[in-house]
């Protein structure tokens, strides 16, 4: 099975899950215990902080593996600890794989078409150099990119995720307040900025369809605007959607079932610091943080079941 | 002088350049003695491409320095090479800033807010943790930001920015023919989208113009469209220019005039593979590789000054 959305669509039945976590790992919200341990180790370094990093990461995949279809990591929040960040990074992808998840790297990349392709060697397909070639460094099953520079610039990354099995989101509508801002925008020739990135998206899709019905080019479409997720799913019927900001962000299940067919198939819902911040006080337990990661996993999938058909 | 717009101005007046080298590292471009003594040091490896891409940047850095007024790193040419990628960026960033060089790091980062402010943390501030600050890994005069998300994904990149004394250049109208897709669309409200970002960005610069003139809130404004740049330069009067795409994109030096002020301020013009692979065949000998990018760098600052006004 080599459509990436097959993969997820499989994932999705197997799992009987609809739901993403995302991993946006900030120090200050870990555990205490953890942090002190890091600290010990590694004194109070970035090494440090990276190394924490690494078992929050190990910690939430460990609770959620069974529960949730994917998980999405969020670049920026592993880059601002600098080269020690990128490997935990690394390290945190190859445990998700190694636990069964399905992994997105939200670093919502987009540039021009000799760039786009750099980018597309770091997370979606091999780089030939000194006659062999190199996997890529930071390997997910899918990647979200920014279209705002045009097809030009996202065909390369979606050329090399679909001859590699592996599937972008390209950002439709985002989850924040000021994707009003140029998003909503309307065009003369009628729709909004939101539905010419759609109509991109449809065009994209089309030929890679698999046999669940759906296309490794999917679009990122913010739970925060349950109004505008019934419409674009008219627009994009062949492209799987992420629903970003559940949760913390204030999306919930309300507007989420337009997303989904009669099948329960066609987007899964991405919840962040809803689910691995569960625990709240950091001076939680190692136990408590667990088991808090685990239930808040749950209910999650469960809410979201709730709101949809099944499969 | 905290004012990244007058930090930029003092340096194109000192040098008498208006130019910026891209530094776009492509190991099969590289001279081949480079990437041999790589191998021997490090194997056929990611560490020995990193290696050379380290190397290479040192080298198009020493030819550059006093002929640039800053040099542009690509970070996708970096990630692709995955955590040793990373670290070479690190390290010639700070080497670059050694030699006296203003950094720009374009990674056209956007992000909603939490995350942004992680990005911020990569490139542009300080982040406590730990009980201590800890400086930008990735530490650059300036990085390259994408609007897509709205103004409120753009304001904790500006405001770091800001507060350190650096600063943003947004994408205005990318250099890519694909930019027509989204940017060149026509809004009801008159204008064009790339016309509502540049509304956005004037509105980012104004509280920020420094004693040259311009903010630290930049633009960027493909060199490939030169009849779009006198547009953007009256909607935009506070906004320092980076214009990429010259030479090997097809950007020459018609309609740059536009976008300097009469004092040859207010823009910046960049180039990359048409200068550091100035050489051509990849086996020159590392003195052939020298001489060839100085001289690509001086053709390319007196081309740009030759067509605009001088301070």
């Amino acid at each position: 099975m080599d459509n990436f959305a097959d993969r997820l669509s499989d994932a999705i039945c197997r799992k009987a899950s609809r739901v993403m976590v995302g991993i946006d790992p900030v120090p200050d919200r870990f555990p205490s215990c953890l942090m002190s341990a890091a600290g010990r180790r590694h004194g109070r370094s970035r090494r440090a902080v990276a190394w924490a990093l690494q078992e929050f990461g190990r910690l939430v995949i460990d609770e959620v593996h069974q529960v949730a279809a994917a998980v999405k990591f969020q670049v920026a929040f592993y880059e601002q600890w600098g080269v020690p960040g990128w490997a935990a990074l690394a390290s945190s992808l190859g445990y998700a794989r190694r636990r069964g998840l399905l992994t997105v790297v939200d670093a919502k990349r987009g540039d021009i078409g000799t760039t786009a392709q750099a980018y597309a060697g770091a997370f979606l397909e091999g780089t030939g150099g000194y006659g062999r070639s190199f996997p890529p460094p930071f390997a997910a099953d899918a990647l979200t990119i920014n279209p705002f520079l045009g097809t030009d610039a996202m065909a390369p990354l979606v050329d090399a995720a679909i001859a590699n099995g592996r599937g972008v989101f390209v950002l439709v509508k985002t989850s924040n307040p000021g994707s009003s801002d140029l998003q909503d925008r309307s065009l003369t020739g009628g729709g909004t900025v939101t539905g010419a990135v759609a109509q991109l998206v449809t065009e994209l899709a089309a030929p890679h369809v698999g046999d669940c019905g759906y296309s490794p080019v999917g679009a990122v479409v913010g739970a925060t605007f349950p109004e505008v997720i019934a419409a674009l799913r008219q627009s994009m019927p062949q492209s799987f959607f992420l629903l970003p900001g559940y949760g913390a962000q204030g999306g919930g299940p309300a507007g989420l079932a337009a997303a989904f067919d009669r099948q329960g198939l066609g987007a899964v819902v991405s919840s962040s610091r809803g689910v691995i911040y569960a625990y709240g006080a950091v001076s939680a337990t190692l136990d408590e943080v667990r088991s808090s990661i685990a239930q808040a996993a749950r209910d999650f999938r469960d809410q979201v079941n709730a709101a949809v058909h099944r499969c």
